[in-house]
């Protein structure tokens, strides 16, 4: 599972803080989830859709049984390419007895709407970030899941990347002592991508607080144990024709003394995969192409952009390799600052810095979505709540949605529904 | 002045945002100050003194005519070295006719007391940060530095390299709009240098927050435009054997609605130079040593740390070389947003990221000091205040107080001091 990057003696260094090579490994590398079968359905094939098929395919444990998405094209190339049954709308997926979990990946102000439907026919559900628009949004799906008795993960998200897991692990055995300090940065192109009207709307879950800050949340959260206390944030508008948030930089409090800085930016000006070797979000090698992103969406004049991301970024019209990226996943450059040694994502793994040195792990090609595949299969064998339950979904939405305030207040804002990421994790 | 480090294509574009070649040009260097002389005295020849000598030597403007220090091995070396006088106390020192202008580089807890007795004596002064301890040793500063009629510049601090000092100039021409968000970070082995024992005493001026925090508050004043409304900031002692502050990060709120993150860690374990080429503080290329300063604490077993210190960072024992280092120094990672643009501190100078792509200027070799003799130079030449003057020292000690306020009792501080940094800087 795990290979080496540096030589060994450097390795010996690392593995004598633990109590043997064994456990140092069995640490590092993403524990093996009991073997449940997945029957999966996917609700909504653009982007997020696209990515999470890819994944069930490379997953190996999860079958592609049925899809539900209004554009003809994209339902057509699923179904011909998984012989799989096909539906116009959410409700009809369903229905369908083949499905057994729900992959809910429509648009921010549906999520609720569908996660309650899935609930209600039975299904297991695996909930696109963010969870919901608001908090009541969120309680009403807590209430469905509750009832129907059955299993919801929220993701993806970038806290399924093997070096954010691995990372919580080796904080959670103790070896560099408690965390004290997080901060995560990321700057990409995002508000530049072709974009629906709703999603340049952030009263209809538009910009990247809705959108990329839940990444960096759900990674805060499980770096630093889950409890947030407080956060005081910043967001803006950087440009009048794109008049959603662009930017946001915001100081999160846990309830343990721990404090996490977060900074995002989507203005296609500066890249931080510049600090990742060139490593995009995915973990696939990339060139620079500054604001080629802003350039792009010029040289489709004549098409709306609803109709550019449709074209680009859908199921079958994104083309998308059949194997994990050669690098890892990341979302920007995240660094831990714990009693005994500091940690940082890199673009094979993380690094562990402590008093002997600078420890490289390069950990197994990933596609970022074992994990989601893990905690849902544990869960469903054991019966337990998966790590990032419903309960973990709501405490991240009111994260994001105390940035938004604390932003718009300028004032810092109290947390009050957080939820502790388990030890064992 | 300035050299260029991509080819034409790409600075024509750069140069098209403005109205002339000459313009841009003028823009990106340092401004030529009027030749005024510096007859310097240096108060304190420990690091930050040797630094200053190496910088008035380099300077060509500057004359070494005394210097005090209470340790007979540097004032020896430095006497010898340039024929100076020598004094075994600032007092002395300030009494010197040949002395117009006293840098105070002594000790933390003494800036007060030698600052006071520098502008008794009519001495114009540089006042080495952090300014002073509390707000009370900065308004008898301030009221001696007015009513004896002389000039006092703050610094040195990262504010006056070259690279920050021309991303300031750069929005103050208006090029890319107002800024709305700086992210400034520092990984270091600050804490693992040989440290007398009030250096690891936060009362007595000791840890980060009184020693690097100043760099990075002056950083964000600078590009931000000086006036902070508040702060919210944590910061923690990591290492029981070394109890003061370790790491700090903040989130700064402006008046004006811009805001910046800044990080801190001198943990001695992550090294944010990894992010910058492996280029050091200085503007020199360095290998990585991860955790050496905390081995070599260790190799000196036998010599108080205080001895330790003296030995290696006194003038005359640290060897600095008598020529600008290659590249640019600089105090970790600066990154600024802007409406229409971001720029960020690189090795070589600074890189403006705009619509058209990365542009990276590459700017003349510095030492970091040229900014504050031309600012002193300004001011004594035409009567002006200094742009880094009492009132915007005090400005900075504010924030640096209430950083540490705010960490102690996890709440916002506001801000009620603050100094706007002229529009034509």
């Amino acid at each position: 599972m795990i290979s080496w990057r540096r030589n060994r003696r450097q390795i010996r260094k690392l593995l004598s803080m633990s109590t043997s090579d064994a456990a140092m490994t069995s640490l590092v590398e993403e524990p093996a989830a009991p073997h449940h079968p997945i029957n999966l359905g996917i609700a909504g094939l653009g982007l997020a859709g696209a990515l999470m098929v890819r994944a069930a395919q490379l997953d190996g444990g999860v079958s592609l049984v049925a899809a539900a998405d209004p554009r003809a094209a994209p339902l057509k190339a699923f179904m011909h390419d998984f012989d799989a049954n096909g539906y116009t709308n959410v409700q009809d997926l369903c229905k369908d007895e083949a499905v057994d979990v729900v992959y809910i990946g429509t648009p921010h102000q549906f999520h609720a709407e569908h996660a309650i439907a899935a609930a209600a026919a039975g299904k297991h559900i695996i909930l696109e970030k963010p969870m919901a628009l608001t908090l009541a949004e969120c309680d009403a799906i807590l209430e469905a899941v509750q009832r129907y008795g059955v299993c919801l993960v929220v993701g993806h998200t970038h806290a399924y990347d093997p070096g954010i897991r691995a990372m919580r692990r080796v904080i959670a055995a103790g070896h560099i002592g408690r965390v004290r300090m997080i901060t995560t940065l990321n700057y990409t192109d995002f508000m530049y991508r072709p974009r629906r009207p709703e999603e340049l709307d952030t009263d209809a879950g538009g910009g990247i607080v809705f959108n990329q800050i839940p990444h960096q949340i759900e990674i805060i959260r499980t770096l630093g144990g889950g409890k947030l206390r407080s956060v005081r944030a910043s967001c803006g508008v950087l440009d009048p024709t794109r008049p959603t948030e662009t930017i946001a930089s915001a100081f999160w409090d846990f309830k343990d003394g721990t404090t996490a800085t977060s900074v995002y930016s989507g203005a296609d000006f500066f890249n931080s995969d510049e600090f990742h070797d060139w490593v995009d979000e995915s973990g696939a090698p990339r060139d620079p192409q500054h604001a080629s992103s802003r350039r792009k969406l010029k040289h489709y004049a004549g098409l709306s952009e609803s109709e550019q991301r449709a074209q680009q970024f859908s199921y079958g019209a994104l083309k998308l390799p059949l194997h994990a990226p050669m690098y890892q996943p990341h979302f920007g450059i995240t660094i831990l600052t714990c009693e005994r040694g500091e940690m940082r994502s890199s673009p094979s793994g993380f690094t562990l810095y402590d008093e002997h040195g600078a420890h490289n792990f390069a950990l197994s090609p990933s596609t970022g979505y074992e994990g989601i595949f893990n905690d849902l299969r544990l869960a469903l064998s054991t019966g337990n709540s998966p790590r990032h339950d419903v309960h973990w979904g709501k405490a991240s939405a009111e994260a994001m949605l105390a940035l938004l305030q604390s932003a718009r207040e300028r004032k810092e804002v109290a947390l009050t529904h957080q939820t502790a990421m388990p030890h064992d994790y």
